[in-house]
């Protein structure tokens, strides 16, 4: 960074199970380029009171909070915001004055992304996953009205509970599904053991006309990559990932960065 | 700086009731210069064991500590250096893994600033002071085994408490005294309401032997510009408060610089 580090730098930081540098590079370079007196830093902890507490005593300005600690932290924090209320869970920590407001980011960033795509309520979802963020993006479609939704998930008991929580029904697997919106909030796809691995076939995808996959590493998954192929509209996890950053940026430093240079700042922390 | 800060970049703090930048300055310009992965940043807190507590969790390196936390991080810490242990005062933790180790490097730099000038213990000393770093200078003149000290301070229950814990005497003025060493540990002198007053006046000044001035800014102070002028060696504050920078650098990092690039940092700390 060309800006020097002071006493009235601001710092912002992550806190998750295994770091990595996504956040770091992206809310680094949006400083760099604004100007702004901040620098970003990601950590882990075995002691997540205690690091709450340290971020609330040491006057840190922001935490990105991943797993495991996303729902932990709720009791650890003075204000839960109605992003993370909606889904009891917690991925963004700003601290105020020495009081901490807790928000979840993935949720408004889903919110958004189904505006800015024009999805239809009246669409089938077919949503598979039943993990932290598969109940971040299913309460998002339910908030935003969306009645006809299946969570798919071998996971029975997680799948019928994220299920009952928003009036969708639950399935063990896709059989006899006629979705139109497909998502994928699984680990299929990802960068490491099953990155060739599709959440959903290829009939499927021919036959929905919209394919989401919160998968953001890669940024092009194959099930991106086939919707392509078979000329579905996509949204990417990629987006769901700078979106919810680019809202955590706004939280700390008030600024809201214009599309070209988010999509620079995106550019940028996918580098590597 | 020009390395970018990632998720293994080691964080250093300070922590202290009004934060200065000479530790970011100095810290930083040798974490850049050695291209080591760290990165210093200055906090205060209201809130002492849930700031330590935060350091414990998050895995903080490092962390300096000054007015007004000095005495009261001793029970918060995990081992206590016999650099510490001597003046029962913390100017430094080392977080090793978790276990918070606490050292006292204003007596580690005042005790080898002792060495490196070739002070004789025989000398008569008079310090004036008597807070937190007077306690520091004057066990590390006892350590080094000076036997004929007056502690001279205003404050009588301090000055008194001081001259016990080290063996020397206490009076509230210079009256009578012939000391050959004169050492100011009071703001005498330092930028601010008290720039122009002089601890030693000129008649104290011609008959010593040796000026040793702790005030550190400005780095020149009116004392030591009167010993310089009347010819008398003398012991900066400067040199105390790099050679201190130094400690914490190596503690932190486990690289010990040389000479020539202390001066390069201590030049950029004290360009403003």
């Amino acid at each position: 960074m060309s800006r020097a580090i002071n006493r009235d730098t601001q710092l912002c930081m992550s806190l998750s199970g295994r770091p990595g540098n996504f956040g770091t590079r992206f809310q680094n370079f949006l400083y760099e380029a604004l100007d702004l007196d901040y620098v970003y830093k990601a950590f882990t902890t075995q002691d997540l009171p205690a690091a709450i507490g340290g971020i609330r005593a040491l006057g840190i300005r922001g935490c990105a909070v991943s797993m495991p600690f996303k729902e932990a932290c709720l009791p650890l924090v003075d204000v839960i915001d109605a992003s993370a209320q909606a889904i009891a869970s917690v991925n963004t920590i700003v601290n105020d004055g020495g009081r901490l407001h807790a928000y979840n980011t993935d949720y408004i960033a889903v919110r958004t992304l189904i505006e800015q795509h024009r999805l239809s309520p009246q669409m089938r979802v077919a949503l598979r996953g039943s993990g932290g963020m598969a109940k971040a993006v299913a309460c998002a479609f339910r908030d935003a009205g969306f009645g006809h939704g299946h969570i798919v998930a071998r996971n029975e008991t997680a799948g019928r509970g994220l299920a009952a929580a928003c009036g969708f029904s639950w399935q063990a697997d896709m059989s006899g599904l006629q979705a139109q919106l497909l998502v994928n909030v699984t680990p299929l796809g990802m960068e490491g053991a099953e990155a060739e691995r599709l959440a959903f076939d290829r009939a499927e995808v021919q036959r929905a006309e919209v394919v989401f996959d919160v998968v953001a590493l890669p940024p092009e998954t194959p099930l991106i990559q086939l919707a392509r192929t078979l000329a579905k509209p996509v949204i990417t996890g990629a987006e769901v990932i700078v979106l919810q950053a680019v809202e955590q940026f706004v939280l700390y430093t008030g600024v809201r960065p214009d599309d070209g240079l988010i999509a620079r700042a995106a550019a940028h922390a996918f580098g590597r």
